[in-house]
């Protein structure tokens, strides 16, 4: 069975304070720390494009467990903001770590569902392919496509990228899955003339509509109650989004995490930063993620502490 | 057991003839018929995008198969051209096809071997998450970054797009994948500046000296001798190409398929467009498809006809 060996991220170290926007967007404290919950945003470098980034959370990874690169049989990442819309990031990753003539290596264009997803795909493409070892890559820095006086989106997204290291040696398998699409709405989160455009209120409709009702789905089909799962890892939106979450789903303060406030929304790299957290925590033993945004598209997740 | 049960294509009409640029690019019909062996391409209306030719490839496909769309419960679109880099092209296509609210849509991005590995990707992805009905979309319109004066890749390429329906209901089955990635060598085939570049030679040395050693490997380890396999697709890359990689090989003419003379390489649709016209020739029991291009990336599929 192969499941989550170890999560790594990197969040660039360059921060962009909300407070120093104040006036500019004529936005209060109260606004910053209650309602978005983000005070400042990570921002890559200039110099760096999304590989790079990549390549930095391997390098953690690194610090935290001993990889034989020539063992690695698939490399995925995930990213809608790639280095090259041709060649796949992927391919990039590839070389810069020298990887195996024998690895395979694709993108997923996913946004803020895409580690969900991501999860499912290369499981499922390791276990019918009889592999035993592959990275799973988020990096989709916004910072490429957002306009800086645009407070829909500058106040709210940071760069990141994290790595997965999935194997046949996990601390984590992963249990059900459920999806979801709403096409029809793609235009409420959609980048044009490489400029990211958000209908803040459609998306935010859009995840209290639907994300709580295919939560309690998931837990229905796999007969468990709200209360089994020790830890739910919301897509990190916004503090209003996932304080929203929380609420409708009747959740205790102790049974969710809030934690972007010091770096953004990272799009698909929000949920491994948080999972990467609970690592320590040996006792959650079932953590459910969701991941829901650009798409429309929702993924979650029931993840299951196995050593 | 989910596998292939049909598969439908959209060629746009509107054709450039290579003829009409002997000229310009000072080639004779000789270099046109036997070199390249591309007489015309067909380019797309500007009015269409990727995901357009997604759809007129769906209507295809329900002009020879009755399809519920209710049912459908992955759309997967491998593309290096999107429509947008966000949303993903899948998300469109969900939308105008008005499928299910509980289907999961999201990108591959790959170049020419991405039929392959969307197959073992969206089967694996089905087979994890118990479902039965999917849609593998390949669109990948060059036209759209093609430099006109560039005759290395001008002469080439041409638009289409295939649907795959995956199904419990099928007519092939795969049964083993291998996957290759020789990402330091991105660059012979890389868009930068919205304009695609290719090293033909360098891209032709990767092919020769790569995809019959996979194919090699492949066969050996399935315990299978060549003349088991009853047709090869191969990518058609150009009419060299191919002839080039099945004398490596030393197939007789009848095992393989050339057959772009008419439209050009049509990247990730190439050998799905070949394999559509293999489903009438119910002798072909076992055949090997293998895709190699942009990435560098390779992957190579034996599908055996079950009913």
């Amino acid at each position: 069975m192969v499941g989550i060996q170890e999560i790594a991220s990197y969040i660039p170290e360059k921060r962009v304070s909300n407070y120093s926007r104040k006036e500019k967007f004529g936005i209060s404290d109260k606004f910053i720390k209650e309602k978005i919950g983000v005070e400042c945003v990570s921002v890559k470098d200039d110099s760096e494009n999304s590989s790079d980034l990549c390549i930095k959370a391997f390098h953690n990874l690194q610090k935290k467990v001993s990889i034989n690169k020539d063992e690695i049989e698939v490399v995925i990442v995930v990213t809608q903001n790639p280095d090259y819309n041709l060649p796949h990031t992927s391919a990039l990753v590839h070389g810069k770590l020298d990887l195996s003539e024998n690895c395979a290596s694709f993108d997923i264009s996913l946004g803020c569902s895409g580690f969900v997803y991501g999860l499912s795909v290369i499981e499922s493409f390791m276990k019918c392919n009889n592999f035993t070892k592959g990275l799973l890559f988020t990096a989709d820095p916004y910072s490429k496509i957002i306009d800086p006086d645009d407070k829909n989106t500058t106040l709210l997204f940071g760069d990141a990228a994290t790595v997965t290291l999935i194997s046949d040696n996990p601390i984590y398998t992963t249990t059900t899955y459920s999806f979801g699409t709403i096409g029809k709405s793609h235009k409420d989160l959609i980048c044009e003339n490489n400029t990211l455009h958000m209908n803040g209120r459609a998306i935010s409709t859009f995840a209290r509509k639907q994300v709580p009702l295919s939560i309690s789905k998931l837990l229905k089909k796999v007969d468990l109650k709200l209360n089994d799962i020790d830890k739910y890892l919301f897509h990190q939106g916004s503090r209003f989004m996932v304080t929203t979450l929380a609420r409708q789903l009747g959740l205790d303060s102790n049974k969710y995490v809030y934690d972007i406030s010091k770096y953004g929304n990272t799009v698909s790299s929000s949920i491994p930063i948080l999972l990467e957290k609970q690592i320590p925590q040996t006792e959650n033993k079932l953590i459910l993620a969701s991941g829901f945004g650009v798409g429309l598209s929702l993924a979650n997740v029931i993840i299951k502490r196995v050593s």
